[in-house]
């Protein structure tokens, strides 16, 4: 597995047994990444949380070598279904422009956390210089 | 980003911030793919709704270069825990013959249009003469 | 497609169409894995169901040229709230060491059987000499 990067998750707050990412080549399989501010604490509102996510995946993509515009495949877990609009709405800002990547969206009984209120998960291809189609 | 192949969603209805599909190479990142009918609208039984997302799913593997053959992996998203076995007697027939994809089912507690009884997400290989294994 | 390797369910007890998991070149995408006993029997407790789920998964890797160590994400559906704990600590002993997996964990609204508590789907990236950065 030497050719392998395994992006740790953060330091700042207790995490189960993950990599943040992993990357193999210029494939790069992100965690579902919730939006925990520093502190470890869940914002109560939708938009807290979502911006926090974002955040720590484009932190995830940096620390694998790329950036969040590599990303390829998102997979968007909520806990309810009335917040499908404004998530579509931050998720354009956050995303965009296009083109977008391919992206899943369901809403789950439940996140690991109960304050949860998303997930995104990710999958992204780092273009490297002549190795790839 | 200049190797991403971006297979833009149907022009017919609105549609979310998404590509129906990302190719990377020989990976084609297939997006959650419902069941609408091509004006928009979603048929009240399961079948229909399942055959129309195959459709659309075929639809986008060819923009993306390829077949419906080529995909190695689905994860079927259904709301309702009795569409099971009808879905494995339509899925068969849709995806077989042997040996099928991998592929994960579960039923989750909404998915992002009320009426939808189902999502078909993918993951496909297309094989390159040449570039791969 | 004849550079693709699947690697067929168990011919203990019917299973529904399709591979247990599909290689592509050094890509592996494994089926949501239950915890099924050889008799097709599903234990009641939580920890039964895992190890059974892990065993799998490590047969399958093994079909597929590899083992449970190549694996480089993992989802874990789960059926109930309260074994995310638990889940946990069987993990980091099925997974590790550190380095682990990236991973994505949900508890969905059902699996389809009704006394499946859990699956764990995989995607694994086997290290060929001399094929990929």
């Amino acid at each position: 597995m030497s050719n392998l990067l395994h992006v740790p998750p953060t330091a700042d707050y207790p995490t189960p047994p993950i990599s943040s990412a992993v990357r193999a080549g210029d494939l790069v399989f992100v965690s579902g990444t919730p939006g925990f501010n520093p502190d470890g604490t869940l914002e109560a509102i939708f938009a807290g949380q979502f911006a926090r996510a974002v955040e720590e995946l484009a932190r995830v993509m940096i620390a694998a070598g790329g950036s969040i515009r590599d990303i390829v495949k998102v997979n968007v877990l909520l806990t309810r279904e009335t917040d499908v609009p404004e998530m579509n709405r931050l998720y354009s800002h956050a995303f965009g422009p296009t083109p977008f990547p391919a992206r899943t969206t369901s809403v789950v009984a439940a996140l690991p956390h109960p304050q949860m209120l998303l997930e995104l998960e990710a999958t992204a291809v780092i273009q490297l210089t002549g190795t790839r189609g």
